[in-house]
């Protein structure tokens, strides 16, 4: 294999594809970037079996062939060649030259034969969509996905295409977030549970560009994410998603709508008395025109008045900071509408468009 | 004690001398920050024993009076408070208030009694400098210095005042970096060996304006650094420092003019193959028109050639390009000039005007 390509568009192509490297493994071959030169073009290909990237290039292919090279070696190679062209040869020896202007470099490759291709898919239902909405949405709703990615259905984000609409709903038993979009056009009903690995690593490679699409297609097993020449493979999760209906259902008691910096600044400062082995809820008082909140641990106290507007019940109701911070971080509007109905039950923080539902538990408490 | 002060002047006032509050100590009054409220100024004090920092800021003081509080927790609390005057409070319980706008926190302080107040020094000869020209020259010598601070009079900076001149000289035994300023007026030769931590501290807070002085004062134990409204205190290093004269004698059999940026990058690039546990040099072959620089390891191989003015003798030399590479950072030339004198020699890089002088040490290479 011998090909040029420019650093610039190589060094892109690294970053996008190393994100289906995992960063621990035994089987040295997953450490490693396929590169394949045919035909105008040089493609890179990265798979840790659960995901798979592989993203092409503009290249001067002088001598087809493919060869495969340690990902961290060639990323930080890359990273600090001379901005200009690349020369990337590579013989049946699995020698590789990385030239660049008076730098040479000379590594080991790895035989291609050990790679682990990319599953061929069979796709059946597909929608198009902005990169901007895709990555805006994945970023709205992933952090309440469940930590672990052993907790099953809990560690995807549930992504449903239904009425002309994209859903993604994430949950990990103390908290919903959901977020509903329109689509331009309309689709077959279709759902797919999808690791929150995989969103988060399309986050991180889409370019959110507004005027530039992603097609996303469905298959039994797995979910295709398709832009501008990279293409993502990733398997879904196996299973039924949980029915979330019955926990977002309006049966309020209290209303109320808050200025939502304010309240978010106010949980900010509450948390610098959480100590991590002993967590203490802030305990929200809400009474006709304010929201007193207080924390009090073992470091100290404090106590901060909110005005509000509210219709319904006073309530005193207490949660950790965290999460409502969490929530509150990626709604854009200036006042928020928070729903509650007892001290026991969820709350709801949701727009009247039905954009966004960010559901987050209460925690028990004790009165002072 | 009551005192009023803005939250912005208040935070970079905490900022300022949490550099001596010691990251770990078993003192727990260390880990204070003494606050002195008296005639429309509070004053903040941190004390670690080997260096001490106090600030002043304006204040509206309306009851006279002082606490120590936990500098963490105050520096955390300050940083999420509102942009608003910030009220502080303490009674003789040593329970104090902090409030900003609608937010009040309530913690524990300490009795002021247990803090170590700064030493009293009776200083002999001072110079002023520009804080822009100590911040600079500190940043140019300090990375010379040795790591630990076990390592005597090599863990600190040699500053010196001699004939019109400051100069900072710092090494570890395997290079020594100098740097030479004019000062403004002439002062008495004096000379102080100062722990590398309170020049990086000093660094750190300093405003690094050109227009703004620093005032340095030497004493038998101690140096003192004042600016602003801030005064530092250091304890010096005992002793006397290394003579480095002889080690930057002009006795060359080579000399070359590279360009910098060529030599950095190319280095910067060796390093890529540097294993941490076999540090293998970057060998350098000079001959008459060109630095040809090559480097081995179980990694890979990288050889790159960079063009070079030369007088004198062909040279083969090796180096761990690290070393190299920290002088080639802090130099601001675009061309410099390196003198050899053979391959178990120093190098010396130095420029005509005699303001700045890096030696490095080379290391032992096998010939391939």
């Amino acid at each position: 294999m011998k090909v040029i390509c420019s650093k610039d568009s190589l060094l892109r192509a690294i970053n996008t594809v190393s994100r289906a490297v995992p960063v621990r493994t035994t089987l040295d071959i997953l450490k490693c970037i396929l590169l394949q030169a045919e035909e105008n073009e040089l493609k890179l290909t990265a798979n840790d079996t659960a995901l798979g990237i592989e993203t092409r290039i503009e290249a001067v292919v002088e001598e087809p062939g493919m060869t495969a090279i340690d990902a961290g070696l060639f990323s930080s190679i890359a990273r600090k060649l001379p901005d200009a062209d690349v020369m990337i040869a590579s013989d049946r020896q699995e020698a590789i030259d990385i030239r660049c202007e008076n730098a040479l470099f000379h590594i080991s490759g790895r035989g291609a034969d050990d790679f682990i291709y990319l599953p061929t898919v069979e796709t059946g239902e597909s929608i198009v969509i902005s990169q901007f909405t895709i990555r805006e949405m994945i970023g709205q709703v992933i952090f309440s996905a469940a930590d672990s990615e052993t907790s099953g259905a809990m560690s995807g984000v549930y992504l449903e295409v239904l009425g002309g609409k994209i859903r993604m709903t994430a949950l990990d038993g103390h908290r919903i977030a959901i977020r509903v979009n329109e689509l331009r056009d309309l689709a077959d009903q279709v759902s797919a549970i999808v690791p929150a690995k995989t969103l988060s690593d399309l986050q991180k490679i889409v370019s959110g560009d507004l005027e530039k699409d992603i097609r996303i297609s469905f298959s039994r097993n797995h979910i295709i994410f398709e832009y501008d020449k990279t293409r993502m493979v990733s398997r879904v999760i196996d299973g039924e998603y949980f029915k979330v209906e019955s926990m977002i259902r309006d049966i309020h008691e209290t209303h109320l709508r808050i200025n939502k910096k304010d309240l978010l600044n106010c949980l900010d400062r509450s948390t610098l008395l959480v100590n991590e082995s002993d967590k203490k809820p802030v305990v929200m008082n809400i009474t006709e025109e304010e929201m007193n909140l207080r924390l009090k641990s073992a470091i100290g106290s404090m106590d901060e008045m909110i005005p509000i507007e509210k219709e319904g019940k006073d309530i005193k109701i207490a949660f950790n900071p965290k999460l409502l911070m969490d929530a509150l971080r990626v709604i854009d509007d200036e006042l928020i509408d928070i729903y509650m109905v007892k001290y026991n039950y969820p709350c709801i923080i949701r727009d009247d468009q039905g954009s966004y539902i960010y559901v987050v538990l209460p925690v028990n408490f004790i009165e002072d």
